[in-house]
């Protein structure tokens, strides 16, 4: 397997730097996603990005992930909390996967204190706005040799 | 910002006057929303309309209905009752937005009581049929000025 | 039937505008009314109105208006969301009836996102302030002709 | 103590036989109370009776029935659903206390399946239109003696 | 249809008299029937009994009813909570039924608080001892004519 | 503000000593409230009361309150537990309210737990009898001066 | 394995084609039997059937049903929905089950959409009248071989 | 009273040692009886025993247990979860009872952790395989004297 | 209406006989299908097929699918758990369909046992893998005639 | 018994005046139990007082109260909402006990407006900061005589 | 592994004998101990014990009892009902064990019915007093050989 | 504040290596601290640690690590999921806190899922081994300078 990682984001984060900066920050996705795939090279990984509102663009992005990537790192936005459909994806392509949220989200509405995602990735990082991007690199970086 | 109203209509809402006429009148969409805009015209407005079966869509449309439009008719449909990511879209974009219903939803299944939506408008208008749109509109005029 | 209209509010309402004006505006109730009932003049119709703390009196109030009014706008408050016998009283009469609120009640604690008096009622109007009586005169004017 | 009786009505009751005549029967109270009257005379009690439309009212004639009447039959209404005012008030009384409906609430909606007050009455009898009164007064005569 | 009537006693009803008489009362099941069909004589019925601990025997007695009597009395015990069998039983032979209890059931555990079988029974009657299956005697005499 | 005081008790209240003495003590309210009364002068303060059992008469009271009392000390009785409108009727007036209650709600039924007035209270004082009462003017006196 | 099938049927299915005929259709169960029995003849299966209201005598059945059938088709009737008795000794005999129902059962009441049953089943088929039946030994054919 | 034993086994354990062994362990119901027996006469104890998958013959069974034995081991297996009906049977014999499961029902589903038939049981004995027949026996010891 | 069907499958279900083929088979869809349309071909029926990932392309399928197809096979995948998008399509189109799903869902995760979907199709094949569809062709036959 | 008084706090009370001062207010658990002591003092009773952030410590402490102490004020602080062993201990030791808090706890957490440990105390004081140690104390005077 | 066995007792156990003697007996711990010590002996084991109040201590002596006994009798008194840190410990210390309760924790409050340790144990015995312990080591005899 | 973080582990974490090393890995717990603190070193902290199964202790040091640490490191282990205690320790102390858990809780039992304490740390990581803990050491470092 190659050492190539994707970073997949799901909906309302391309509007991140723009709006609600208060709670999310000042950066914009392509600023994050910057500094991610600076970090990632400097681990030895290439990093693709993907970002979309769309349920059904996400698990196709997903499937076609197999064989390219070595992990995913994966921000499903409101998606996280529904989504059993992007559940059923994530474990039929078996890739390593880490569930990450740039807010704390047991800070907030009941709602989102749930992920129906989380139980088949293998681990979650929450609470640290851009940098749960890197740490969740990290992470994988062991799931990827 | 402009006089400018966008109506969105959500899943199913394309059948109207085609389906179930009992439950939700003659009318079809397209007539309906000639209506609205009518009374939006009168009222110094401009409508703009869009419907989609695809919460994705939805999702864009909302944000790129920033800076173009200063309100919302919002008929989610189904989605009202479950996606979470059209809602985080409406706060996101913190436009003015009405949730309209045809029909009087309390009147319905249990699992139409409940809308994750309408926590992030300014308010809710159920239960008038094709009415509720032009209600809306009303609703709208009071924040776009 | 007469073309007359009764609006009828409950608990707590005859504090408008002189208590928690930050939430419910400046205005008091009567002058809320005057211009509820202008607004009900422009469209042909006589308006009553009749307030009370007392859901005994409500009830009552229900009961007499069969035969009298051709419709009913109903700020139930608190009661709203308890108040079982006046969903009867309503039932019972068979009048068309709007429920409003001024605030948007999906917005504010948990027990008032239920109503249960809306599933006897033609529709719901809420959050649009003191303009939400004026919708609900409009929406009850197809119904009382 | 007396062998005297009180029938006591709640909310909507005194529209029986005007309204949803489908679902209670073509016979107005002042008749039903006609017809326990008649029934109770000839058991040797004499019977007094009040309708309300208000809790408070109800608790009241409650307080006031202690010393006077042998026993009660109380129709609550929607009061049955949640008043625990009045349950406290029967509780405090304690007067033998038969709990009657015309419909068999366990037919229909959910929320009329739960009684708070049965709990602190000798027994119920529900769903035998106007004879639930007639066989509410059979009962309470084992406890008048 | 000829002027007859089914008693139908549930599990543990056999024991009556012998066994927690401060509950039930010192009379045995036989006893109560005796009076009960006495009282239905003097109405002009024809009474038959059974008692079973056995749900399907309960259920098969049920069938056998149908173009037998004209109504049936069904004090189901402990089954009243939870056997959906016998309310299937109830709601194919169409038979009207009063559902009897001896004790004020919604005094006891909240389990006993749920009858599944009230919802296809004509009315239910319940605490007062004995005395219910008059009552329900009573009751049926209007639905057997 | 003058150092007068509201003490408002809610329905059955008024049967205080002459009912469920075992429960509630041998003092009528009366007695009760002259005793709080003596309490308050000696504290510097008027001592106004009120009984009712009626809901609405109740958020009458609380809102004549406004500008005539500098704290209140309510004992609801049964509607703690539902009245909604007596809780947004104490939000309204904004007076500093003690919940008070004569016995320990928290021994007794489920339902009593739920205090849905407390929120809107400085404090809760409940399980020392009549002496509840006097403790609440204590805990007042530093919320009026 | 002998290539036998065994059709069981639990409470209240002995009375169809007899009452609810707008529900359940016109076929007496002993025809529904003939058909499928012809239908299994066909696929080279031999079948037996037995129906019973009786818990006790359904378990009974499938105890016995070890090394004599190959599969089992179970509609359980309302059992199905509660008998853990009838789950047990279905896991016990570990003979392949499909669990059937005439009706579609998530169409009725809340209480009848949960199957204890259906965990220890192949599979489940529901909604297709008679041909339910037919369609379980279709089903049933790939596991006896 | 006669120092004699009941060991009465519900659903399905008629089946033990001949299907899941590898749960229930090797020993046929007849065998882990045997055992019983000879540890209860070690005691000075008789012992019957009796099996039966129909709930109605359990009851029927503890009925006629009264003045015969002097204590009951009962695992009423499945039924120990729903039978309200041998819950009662057991309450109205008043012989003391100790509840026994072969499997520590705490570690398996979720629905086999609620017993209603212990609360009317001296205790329980559940996780020994057949070991927990005779320490029943050894607690019941002291209620037989 | 033309003899013709279309089998709708939802999410993840273009990965069949690629991925976890332990649960799923080693069957491709494309072979499923193939399977589905010779058996539909034999009975006289023309079949066509759609995949997608997208909740808002199979809601638009099956808009289109009105006067084209006199049946639908709808394996909705993870949809069949929340999407009332679906089920609302599914409604208007009014088309017979049959639920089917490779597993038997009831053995699977909790949330995997509530169908939004199956109240509003004709019934439920599941657990059968790729002969549910065939099963689903043959129940759906009686329907397209 | 001594006319001595014990006041208990729990977690996280030793840091009164230190932080969350906006919650807490500016003073130290010192000086707190200082005023409580001059208090008790003039009403002529001894005051010890222990804090432990540590279960079962408290518990200790609560055994070793009995014979020393005629009441007890307890800030359980945290432990007031799951600690069932606290609750054991002062059901074991049958003192006269109240619960205070110095915040409302109705107004926090929903967690926090349960009490395990309230169902065993006289009675309950909560949201007066300060002043509800000292009026626990008065309210403990009427018990210590 | 040596044949010596630990009996654990937890918050106020240490009371036994001293409090609520109706409920738990008249024996001291160390009584019980004594006999349950003896038992031990006879059947070749030694016996250590120690009682905690404290949570932390029995985990702690939890970890130090690998390698020392060969199983463990615990009473975990409320901790049963919440500690999962001891459940915790169990798992990982991997000795058998058998829950002991006094008293039958099902005929208590609703809160004790759940045992957070009993699904990593052998098994329970409850109900028998100091006869559960002797019990308890019975059961443990088979797992220490 | 100095550069200084503490690492806190809960009940049973003292076991790391020694038990359950399939779930938890072979690293002892000071083996991964020492790898901790090497990460720390390398960032220019110091870095403490600090493991306890007692719940008053872990409370102790967290009070006692304001003013010391700029960050603490916590793993709660079952603490996690029920103390409200340590959760209000740490809103009392207002260190940033990172909470960690070796295993991906979400992917473990129920309750596992629920975090009291996730609410007031910075956020959550979960799922990683001891690589946990130095992906927390790298997020603390942004809140440390």
């Amino acid at each position: 397997m190659k050492k190539k990682l994707l970073v997949l984001n799901g909906p309302n984060l391309n509007l991140l730097g723009q709006r609600e900066t208060n709670i999310y920050g000042e950066d914009s996705l392509s600023s994050i996603i910057d500094e991610a795939r600076a970090h990632a090279v400097k681990l030895g990984f290439e990093l693709d990005d993907f970002q979309s509102n769309n349920e059904g663009e996400i698990i196709d992005r997903l499937h076609a992930a197999r064989g390219v990537y070595c992990g995913i790192v994966l921000n499903a936005g409101a998606y996280t909390h529904y989504s059993i459909a992007i559940r059923d994806a994530l474990a039929a392509v078996k890739l390593p996967c880490v569930e990450v949220h740039m807010t704390n989200v047991h800070m907030r509405e009941e709602f989102r204190h749930k992920s129906v995602i989380a139980p088949v990735c293998v681990g979650v990082i929450a609470g640290f706005g851009k940098i749960s991007y890197r740490l969740a690199i990290d992470a994988l970086a062991a799931y990827c040799i």
